[in-house]
């Protein structure tokens, strides 16, 4: 008998925790998938609660722990199974930069979309954790302007993290298509993996709404 | 000839450059300081432009790699000088919670407090990265309410960035006095490294100010 994988995905489709999907698409390690349907409120119920309190996807839990945060848990499980490549180890210099990227997203490139989505008002200058929307923009197209990814040849979960966000915001018309991100959007939809990613989450989200 | 430090902290007083300051302080490795004044706007002058393009504080170097972002820097420095038991290491299940904590400082916690600091319209529910304002406290307040650390007994790099956010937070009042909350700082401030922090900070914005 299979044993039970070690890592269950606490999974909406058309969420942001496709975040995490594709980090595990690209890991390549089984895991049990729990689908929640947030149309049905099934997030605000008790028994997720349970997992994340916040009532958010995506959470992970890896051999019974709870992982909570999508970036979090790229950065987690990168770590965990250093065999797929997708971190920067311990002790490498290159460590610095890849972390700065994997809290980039969730802390500078994810709000600074929100804000612009919603047209938020501005607040005084260097108060907002980002910075500001256009700084934010201009390092993240100089970092991918070379690429192929954020650290060269090497493909890593900052770029899960980072693609995600700048693939989202170009979709809701949040970030301006730039040359340098829709040329990195193209390198990143050329993995089979976000291919992947991508057929199984319609197909997911198609089948909650049947 | 004593060597040169392997870290170079580029620091502004009384700003967000306190996180890693406080770090730096429980770290108890040597560092050269760098010292930026923002009210002569030296954060956007090219010289710190070229280390970090952002213009913001903090930013370290480490043995020549610049490094940004205050929390990706504590997680960098916990990990790289694992000696100091500020991290968490790669392969304990508790890993997992710490990353989450150190990403949720940033990501959650400080634009929550940014927010209700300026007062800013809420957006549809579930947009924001943090989801929401009381969510995000009430499971501040339920992991801290046991303590004395965020990891129980384990104080971590996890606590200089919820802990930071937490105290700047209450100081200007854009979180409420909870017990909790209370009890927690307070123990926080029973540590000799972040009353340094206090005094050093005092005297280097008091030494700007002359």
């Amino acid at each position: 008998m299979a044993r039970d994988p070690d890592i269950v995905f606490y999974h909406a489709p058309q969420s942001r925790s496709i975040i995490v999907q594709w980090m595990l698409e690209e890991l390549g390690e089984p895991y049990r998938l729990h689908l929640l349907n947030l149309k049905k409120d099934e997030h605000k119920q008790p028994g997720y609660l349970a997992v994340n309190p916040m009532g958010k996807v995506p959470a992970i839990a890896h051999k019974g722990v709870v992982v909570t945060e999508a970036a979090a848990i790229c950065c987690y499980l990168a770590d965990a199974y250093p065999s797929a490549g997708l971190n920067v180890p311990v002790g490498d210099l290159r460590r610095g930069p890849y972390l700065k990227w994997l809290f980039f997203g969730p802390s500078c490139l994810e709000p600074a979309i929100i804000d612009r989505m919603f047209k938020r008002p501005d607040v005084t200058p260097g108060a907002l954790g980002y910075g500001s929307y256009d700084a934010t923009l201009d390092l993240v197209a100089k970092a991918v302007a070379t690429g192929p990814y954020l650290l060269g040849p090497h493909f890593s979960a900052a770029d899960v993290v980072i693609g995600s966000g700048l693939t989202w915001g170009m979709m809701i018309k949040a970030l301006p298509e730039r040359p340098e991100f829709t040329a990195y959007a193209a390198r990143l939809r050329e993995r089979q993996a976000l291919q992947r990613v991508y057929a199984k989450d319609a197909e997911l989200a198609a089948a909650q709404a049947a």
